[in-house]
């Protein structure tokens, strides 16, 4: 990431900020994380991710689709049976993605103790 | 990340998904950035991040704050003067941070080529 380049992630519209924005998305995060562990259905996906609504499941799954990070399989079947897997630039994503998410599991507590400090100095005020 | 445990990131409210909804905020992201560059006042971040608006800024500050990842300093002078600085768990969150978008930067160009194949696609149908 580098500042004062034409293309900044501070830029709106540059290159970089679109990559930024790629994986600054909970919804995206939580399901490239889902399938890293397994080819799932959308149905699937929609219980396992919880606080998900269908509509956004779709966007999200139809964005991941078109940047390449999954793959969508259709199998000529009735019912019709579609499956969503992570594609190798997909799993390449999971790597910094997950050191990401285990700071935050890490560091969760530290965070919750500087909100209680925090909303207790503003009571006192 | 563990899922299938009671504090999974797939629950919706539980601990592990408030950390991840923590780090997956692209103006979160942004002033944490502008502010591992050095402190910087609030007319400053607005100038600096591209597309952001005063309420989203304002907002977004005072999330960070609470959160214990930026620190708020007032100088009591006339006009007000406001800095907003790291704190140290905010500067270590900046290492799986960049890391993140280090990766997004160098596979933007693939991306990219996803999307326009995929509307090629699209279109041929």
């Amino acid at each position: 990431m580098v500042p004062n380049e034409p293309d900044s992630v501070f830029e709106h519209g540059s290159l970089s900020r679109q990559a930024l924005e790629l994986v600054a998305d909970r919804w995206a995060i939580l399901i490239l994380y889902a399938l890293s562990l397994g080819t799932l259905r959308h149905g699937q996906l929609h219980r396992q991710i919880g606080g998900i609504s269908q509509k956004m499941l779709t966007k999200t799954l139809r964005g991941l689709e078109r940047d390449g990070l999954i793959s969508r399989k259709v199998y000529p079947v009735v019912p019709p049976k579609v499956e969503y897997s992570l594609t190798p630039l997909g799993r390449d994503l999971m790597s910094p993605l997950s050191q990401l998410c285990i700071w935050a599991e890490e560091h969760i507590e530290e965070v919750k103790a500087a909100r209680t400090d925090h909303d207790a100095r503003k009571n006192e005020t």
